[in-house]
């Protein structure tokens, strides 16, 4: 599980290596975050360049003898192979690889690059993984024209749901000063509790907006209040609280954090005494507009399973949001039920259909002209 | 310090016996608490009965060596007498006893009773003390007419100040229920956040009370919320809050109890789920009404002073709560700027003015006639 390798690279290395890809090994590392293995794999040196994404390290399974089957035996029971990562992400990565493998063995005269960018910190800290490895790319003169990350993106079933963009996060924490006294005599403190009442009333009153042609609604939640006073005699000195936006296309991080600003500005007035800080943050909403690439893929999931896909920004963060600074980023990967949990499982056909999607892909976007693909 | 007797009780023990008082030392215990000793002492056996009240327990020092003088030193520095209790109250119950051994020693021809009640759990849990003192004298047939509680009730200086009543107090803990979830998907979880805002705005919007000819207006403070989140990434399951009130004599605990159920339930509409519970309460709004009782206390004051003190109700609470459900009560005593604090400390001069005052009240009280006392 992340950050540790297990194995996995090794294996894809191997298979890719085989299959005429060169291949790089490479471990980033961070003070105060463990080292992380990481892959980059190129096959053909043309354009166009379509890229594959992925992690392959899971999130812990949690108490392993509340499984069905043990977490890391990747067993198939009936139609489903159990197992951490089956859907999220090995599932999607071994599908990616057996369409590529396949598109190269029966397509002669291939003039383009296909590419694997697979990280072991997209679960984990996220510092030594997705960021530096296109770091190391772009200074290696690496230029993807397009990019397909496999995160699991079906809510109920193969073919929901494609995800061409993100929603941002910000995350911002107040403290309201007071002043300690006795519950007796409240004329001599000043309880910091109306303050932060009044200031969370001011950021939850208004909606920040009612969405966009892609997006739902920015939205805001109060994750967390704390004042920590164990005495109910006692006026306390100080309240906190952290707030976490997700917000759409129409904000920045830096045009959010203004109108929070003028949100906590307004319901404090010259009575409530308040520090603001913001946690830097590296999610910005981000959007692939729905082109021609977006339509490929939504072709071929159609075409395999009778589905015409939702095209959606919902959900959290994901590593999309650092490659989509270099190339247009479209998500699509297995059903996302079972993941993070336990007896995370995948139906094997469903592997099949990935598998055929992702090759039907392969083979209409390097049949389209350079113009069709700006498009 | 708190519960520990340290000699206190054996000294006053011994002087009221050497005075011709009846003297008696008790032990109560309960589970759970320390066990404490209390003092209850009577000199004559007719009416009226005059009782004085008051505790040899103090609040711990803190760090000592923040401390001028060895906090239980007794030195007398200038023109200070300093030490923790010197004012809270082991002075005060000096100047009882100085004024009642001379007034006895005056007195030919005495018909009347002087008693004292001291405990050794004021500062404490209250458990062990004055309750059961209480209710012990009662067993044995005591009955009390009046009561002085020598607590230090003068803010700024000697003759400042004299409680006759003292406001109650009630805390109640709120509790809202929602769903956890992440941030990223808020229809799938339920943020007890704002439904704990609606509920303490709607706790906080209106005074209870204008305050009534002796009593401030009810206050209510919210003392702390607390949800206990550390991640910004998840919507809490829960959110609690706790307040307390200080209450006058427009309501008791039962009244008030109903307006928070009937503010809550308002607030909370049919969106906020959440259970409310109050803390039992000993400790309801009392009054000694401005009688002849008072009057001669507050004479005595004027004479040795020069100033006619307020009759007040404000403060936290005393055992004079409990007192009041025997026989009128009525606080006076040193000044409590200092105290609970670093340098507790009193001016000589005060224990010889707060004396002669005690002994001004016990000449007009016992000269008085019983329709006066009564009136
Ligand atoms: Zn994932
Ligand atoms: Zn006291």
């Amino acid at each position: 599980m992340t950050p540790e390798e297990g194995g996995a690279l090794t294996f894809i290395e191997g298979v890719l290596r085989e299959a005429g890809f060169e291949v790089h090994r490479l471990v980033f590392t961070a003070p105060g975050t463990p080292d992380v293995e990481n892959l980059y794999a190129r096959y053909g040196s043309g354009e166009p360049y379509l890229l594959f994404a992925g992690h392959t390290d899971v999130v812990p399974p949690g108490d392993a003898t509340r499984w069905r089957h043990d977490p890391f035996s990747g067993v198939i029971d009936g139609e489903e192979l159990h197992g951490r990562g089956a859907v999220d992400m090995k599932g999607g990565i071994a599908c990616m690889m057996a369409a590529a493998l396949e598109f190269i063995r029966e397509t002669s005269d291939f003039k383009g690059s296909i590419g694997f960018l697979i990280t072991g910190d997209e679960e984990g800290p996220a510092i030594n993984g997705t960021v530096k490895l296109l770091e190391w790319a772009k200074a290696r003169g690496e230029r993807f024209n397009h990019c397909i990350l496999g995160e699991p993106t079906n809510p109920n079933r193969l073919g929901d749901m494609i995800k061409i963009g993100r929603r941002g996060s910000l995350t911002g924490r107040i403290v309201v000063e007071g002043k300690q006294g006795h519950v007796a005599y409240p004329h001599l403190a000043d309880n910091p509790v109306p303050g932060m009442i009044r200031l969370v009333d001011g950021l939850l009153r208004e909606p920040l907006d009612q969405g966009t042609d892609h997006f739902d609604a920015s939205n805001l939640e109060v994750t967390t209040i704390d004042v920590g006073n164990p005495a109910s005699n006692v006026i306390p000195a100080e309240a906190r609280a952290t707030f976490n936006i997700r917000f759409n296309d129409l904000w920045t991080p830096q045009s959010l954090e203004e109108e929070v600003e003028r949100r906590l500005r307004e319901a404090a007035g010259n009575t409530v005494r308040y520090r603001l800080a913001m946690d830097p943050t590296n999610a910005v909403a981000f959007l692939t507009p729905p082109n021609t690439f977006v339509g490929f893929i939504a072709d071929a999931i159609e075409a395999e399973t009778g589905r015409r896909p939702k095209l959606s920004t919902t959900g959290g963060t994901s590593d999309a949001r650092f490659i989509v600074k270099d190339c247009p980023v479209v998500e699509f990967g297995l059903v996302g039920q079972t993941m993070h949990q336990v007896d995370e499982r995948v139906a094997v056909a469903d592997l099949d259909r990935l598998s055929t999607i992702y090759r039907k892909v392969l083979d209409a976007y390097f049949a389209a002209s350079a113009d069709a693909l700006q498009a």
